[in-house]
Formats: structure tokens, C-alpha cells, sequence
């Protein structure tokens, strides 16, 4: 028994105490809501049809509402703004309804309103990075995009705009309580807004499974997503009412949620974080802009340093599950990617404003990202810029 | 879109707040004991080297223990003599180290401990069948067989030997916190228990797979364990030192808890629990020799009343996952079921001690079981007692 085979054989796995999924489910939270307190805190963004929807259902409960707004991705001064609301209100439950940026504003602020301290005593890289130590409120997490899986994860990713950086607050009592995630309330995506997320998506199932943490669970629901993902997401991006593409989707998202929480990313999230945090740019336009060169350089490093690999097996892997061609190889694989990218009008870095005078320290950044270390093979310096340049 | 695709395309997932698994991970439980208080209380069966191992970690722990030994399926009496015990102890956290009788025993204990009133208040079919109002004890399961998934299901089954009856308490927080799965620890099993217990992992993947409950998050856990479970339960029962085979053993036991917990299951447990509630028979045999049958008068059944239903490719599908065929028929899949219950010497029901003139009777009990819901279609009173007949 090989060390390999030890690894891909065990694994922790954790989630949600509940999920609910399918067309419609927003309507369990009905009763959902008897199970907890009256003081109920809403995170939304300025989608007045999705507020409008909850807000009918908590009227029914007779709750008593407070509401905050979470425009463009949270930063620690949003957070504290948030938990200070909260603790004014007592607030007994908090429930976010949006994409990515509005379920980890309302996950981190869950967490730090039961907790003492300074929010950076509980941050990565800028803070102490001190666990949580009391469980975070009651909180409800309802995607209304398919890209983050956010509604699965146990990270909270936060901006730092003095400092031009992106963090994440990470324990797993993050994991929201319950994901409610409702494929309907995904129509109202843009086919751009449908294209980004889709792609963070779609790369949140490929890192996982070519990741050094990934195993047999994880490999499972990559499998199972990798080979829905590009042709759902093509039919999304071209017909937001296409339901089915939608429902297909949103499972894709909840499963890259599994997968990035239990077996890590790798190099394309490792950049698209230091990227994010120095630039305001789309997160899914960055991710879905370096992937089909990470593969590349990735490939080409694990074939002259680690040739025998079995990882490059899962390469072309995914080429068929994507290709459906039983013959496709992992040298395909850059040309399929690139080839939806196409499909979906996915920027270049330079079109998202990305400037090349930040490329080495892009790359040194990009060394140190806990995503980073999922990446099957090392890579050094010269190959990341190779990357950024690629993508350029 | 059709009511069908509605349904499969729709579902909850719970599951234990924490899953470890792998090799060696029993060492974990060191670690997790911390969050605990220090009054443990064990469930546990007469293996001296599981309980030597557990202890171990106990001790080094500094936790005060009380120890209860589960010696067959666990009754309501003994169930009530564990609440007293645990109550007087003033137990914080309970594990279970053990088969399925042993953590249901554990997981019943758990919750009953918490919750006013008699045990029959919370029974199904002999009792009020009145959920829990409190949740549960912290409970983590340790399973040493590969077999009922129990470490993960919402439900544990306790006898009523005085009726002659097996029943089920079933609630979401019955799950078990946290559920420690070591295949390491299912290598003691003996070649009978090990075909026993797998064949009853294997029947709990199939029948969420053609269950009416069945949807694309169960399906997928089925696939993947049905392609795993026939081979590897040969070899691990020629074989209980193969460690490879018990983790895949393992693995789909974990899958079939899954499965079962959230699409239900059909005809093999809708008759094996009234056969185990009136004859001292391990269910795994019970299932076992059921099975054959259940899918030939299924299939016959559906394709002389429902021969359009979808459900028949999905038992052509299993018959081709088993095979690795691609020509595989879903009339070849009773074959191949029949050819495994040879290889692995399942008794039928007459060496198991089951009598013809019960016939009826079981076949009238199950009609009512919760588990015949989720048959993939609905079978009469002849097509049951032919499946009794058949497996004699």
C-alpha cells in the first residue's frame, strides 16, 4: 500500500447539517424559520425581486427584519458595520440571499457576533488568524448565482482595500447551517454575470480533482460536475430561462463547494486571489481568464519534473468527461477550455485591467496563497509569470 | 419539464456534522475529544481489541468512563437501562464502537436521554411516534463492520422482541455528530459477517438507486459504490486481511447510509424488517437472500404494468457498473445478483429459520413498512409471497 494510495483512500469531510436543493425549495424556508429565534437578519444585494420573495415569507413567520445591503465583495469595515447592526438588533438569525460576496458578508459576520475581538484577531495573512472559539449565530445561506458554492464552504473571503489584499476567515463552524439553494433564483443572472460564475464553478471542480488533497469522496463529485459543467453552463450563458441548464448548474457550484472545502484548489485560485484583492475585477472573469494556461503550464511541468504522475492521468480525464471522446488527451484538454472561454467572451487579463508592472509581485503573492498548495506540481516563479503572460 | 425530472432534480442532504475517514483515523478521536466534557459513556460489543484501542485514547484523555455492552440487536429494554445509566452518570458524550445494533443502541441512548416521557413516545408503529423536542447527546460513531451505514442514517432499529416486531425512532438529529470510520477496524470481521454485512451495504445501494426517492446527488453516491461493492466484498470475505477491499467495503457502507437516509430504500428491507422483528436472523442474510428475487418480480412487475418507466435502464445500468459489460441487460442483473450470493454462501430464507406459514403475515407487515415506499413500484400480495417463495 503506497502512501499515494493512503492518501486518496482518507479523507475528513464536512458540510452543511442541511441542504435543500431543486426548483422552488426557497419556499421551505417557511418552515424552516419555526426552528429559530424572531430577530432575523437579512444580507441582500439590490435584486428587489429576491428581497421581495423573502420578505413574504418572513411576514408569514412574523419576524422582525433588519436589513443590510452588501454592494461589491466585503471588506472588514462592511463586517464590522454588520456585526455592530447585529448586536443592536439582537439578532437570533442571519440569513443571505445573493451571490458569493453577500454569503460569506453574512457567514463572517454570523461568526464574529458571537465572538470577542477585533475581526483581523480572526483573519489569515493580515490578522492573528485566531480560531473561533464560540459557534457563530444561526446562519441560512441562499445562492442566488451558481459559482462559489460559498453556501458549503467554511471560508469567508474579505477584502482589505488599504492593503490591496483579499483574505479569508476560515473554520469549519463557517459552514452555513443550512444551504437553500433554489436554481430559480439564478434566471436573473446576466449571460455575463451566468459566464463568470459558471467558470468559477466549472474551475472550482477541476482544482479539487487534480489537487494533492483530493480523494476518493471529493473525486466523486468532480467527476459527476466536470462532465455537466461546460455544456450547462454554454446553454445557461445563451438562454438564462433555460431551467434545466440552470438546475445542472447550481449542482455543479453546491458540488465545487464540497469539493474546494474538502480537497483545496490549486494555482488558479492561488492567483485570482492576489489579483482580487489588488484589483476590482470579476473573480469568476479572473479565474475563467487563467485557466486554460495554468493547465497548460501545469501539464508541461508535471511532464518534465514528474512524468510518471499519475495526476496526468486526471487530466485526461477530464477531457473526455468534457469531450465525451473516449480518444481525448490531457493535451486536448488546453484547447477545450480555451475553446469555451471563446463561447463565453471570457476577457484577458489586460481587458480586466490587470497591469504587467504587476506580475512578479502577482506571482510572489500568488507562493504564498493556502490555494497554492493544492497545485499538483510546484511551481516556481518563472512558470507563474509564464501563466499571467498567457492569460494576458 | 415533467414531474419526474422535478423529482430527481430536487433534494435534501444531512449528514453527520463531521465525517473521518481512512486508515488509522480511529487516532483522530484523540484530537476531537477536546470539545467534549469529560463524562463518556461506551456502547460496545465483546471485541477486546476495539474497546483496548478505544480505551487507550480515553485514558490518555483523562475522561471518566462508563462502559455499556450491546449484546445482539438492541431492544427497548435495553435501551431504557442505558438512559437510566447515562442519566445517573451525568454522561456528556456517548460513543459507539460496534455494527449497526451497537450504534443504534448508542444513537437511540443519545437521544433519549435528552427527551422527556417513555421510549415508546418516540417509536414508530408501537408508540405516539412523536419527534424529539431536545436535541440529541453528543454522540460519535465508530462502526467495525462495513455494512448498514448507520454512522451517517437519521434512524436506528430497535426490537420489540415481546411483539415480535423490529421498529425504527427516526429524526434528522439522530444523525450522529461525528462518524469515525477506520476500515482498519472491519478487518476482525469473519468471512460469514463480512458477507452478512456487505451484502446488506450493497443492497443499500442498489435500492436508493431504483427507489421512487432516488435524485442526482443519491444516484451519484449509488453509481460509485455499486461499481465498487461486488468485487471487493468477494475479496475482502476470501481475504479479511485485504486491506485495500475493506476500505472500499467501508466506503460503500458509508455511501449506502448516505443513499438510504435521503432516497430511502424498497422491497429487500420492506420485507427483511418484519422477517428480523420475528426470527433471530442477521438481516444481512436476510437481505441477501432476498435479493435476486426482488429484482426479478420488480422488473417483471414494471414491465407488465409501467414498461415505460425510466427506472429499467437504471437496473440495466447495475447490471453493466456490476459487469463492467457494456452489453449488459437488466435480465443478466439477477444472474449476476444470484452468482454473488453463491460465491459468498447466502443462506436462503428456509436455513435461516423462516417459516412458510409466516408467509402471509410478512408479506402483510411489509406492505406497511416505510421502506416498501420507496419500491419502484408497488407490489401486490402474490408478487411478495413470490419473492418469499423464491428466496426459501
Amino acid at each position: 500500500m503506497t502512501d499515494l494510495y493512503h492518501r486518496i483512500m482518507k479523507f475528513d469531510f464536512a458540510t452543511s447539517s442541511k441542504i435543500i436543493f431543486g426548483v422552488g425549495v426557497i419556499k421551505e424556508l417557511n418552515s424552516i424559520l419555526n426552528q429559530f429565534g424572531h430577530r432575523v437578519m437579512i444580507f441582500h444585494t439590490r435584486n428587489q425581486h429576491h428581497l421581495d420573495t423573502l420578505e413574504t415569507i418572513l411576514c408569514e413567520k412574523e419576524k422582525t427584519s433588519e436589513y443590510f445591503l452588501v454592494s461589491g465583495e466585503p471588506t472588514i469595515d462592511m463586517i464590522s458595520d454588520a456585526v455592530a447592526i447585529a448586536r443592536d438588533f439582537k439578532c437570533e438569525l442571519m440569513i443571505a440571499i445573493g451571490g458569493g460576496s453577500v454569503i460569506d458578508c453574512g457567514k463572517a459576520s454570523s461568526a464574529l457576533v458571537t465572538n470577542p475581538g477585533a475581526i483581523t484577531d480572526y483573519l489569515e495573512v493580515v490578522g492573528l488568524g485566531k480560531p473561533i472559539c464560540s459557534k457563530p449565530l444561526p446562519f441560512i445561506a441562499i445562492p442566488t448565482t451558481s459559482g462559489t458554492g460559498s453556501e458549503v464552504t467554511k471560508n469567508a473571503v474579505l477584502s482589505v482595500p488599504q492593503m490591496r489584499i483579499k483574505v479569508s476567515m476560515r473554520h469549519n463552524w463557517l459552514i452555513p447551517l443550512i444551504a437553500i439553494i433554489d436554481p430559480e433564483l439564478t434566471c436573473s443572472m446576466s449571460p455575463q454575470i451566468t459566464a463568470y460564475t459558471g467558470m468559477d464553478a466549472f474551475t472550482q471542480v477541476i482544482e479539487p480533482f487534480i489537487s494533492k488533497k483530493s480523494n476518493i469522496m471529493t473525486d466523486m463529485f468532480c467527476r459527476e460536475a466536470i462532465q455537466l459543467a461546460p455544456k450547462n453552463l454554454i446553454m445557461a450563458y445563451q438562454n438564462g430561462m433555460n431551467i434545466d441548464a440552470r438546475v445542472k448548474m447550481s449542482f455543479v457550484s453546491l458540488m465545487g463547494g464540497f469539493c474546494l472545502a474538502n480537497a483545496g484548489l490549486g494555482a488558479v485560485h492561488g492567483l485570482a486571489g492576489p489579483i482580487g484583492g489588488m484589483y476590482n475585477c470579476p473573480h469568476g472573469a479572473v479565474c475563467a481568464s487563467l485557466l486554460p494556461s495554468v493547465i497548460e503550464i501545469n501539464l508541461k511541468a508535471l511532464k518534465s519534473r514528474d512524468a510518471k504522475n499519475t495526476v496526468i492521468n486526471k487530466f485526461k480525464e477530464i477531457a473526455k468527461l468534457i469531450s465525451g471522446f473516449a480518444t481525448a488527451s490531457e493535451e486536448d484538454l488546453v484547447d477545450y477550455i480555451k475553446k469555451i472561454c471563446v463561447d463565453l467572451q471570457i476577457p484577458k487579463l489586460s481587458q480586466l485591467g490587470v497591469l504587467k508592472n504587476d506580475f512578479q509581485l502577482i506571482a510572489e503573492k500568488s507562493i504564498l496563497s493556502s490555494s497554492m498548495q493544492g497545485n499538483p506540481v510546484l511551481l516556481n516563479q518563472d512558470e507563474i509569470i509564464t501563466i499571467l503572460e498567457n492569460s494576458y
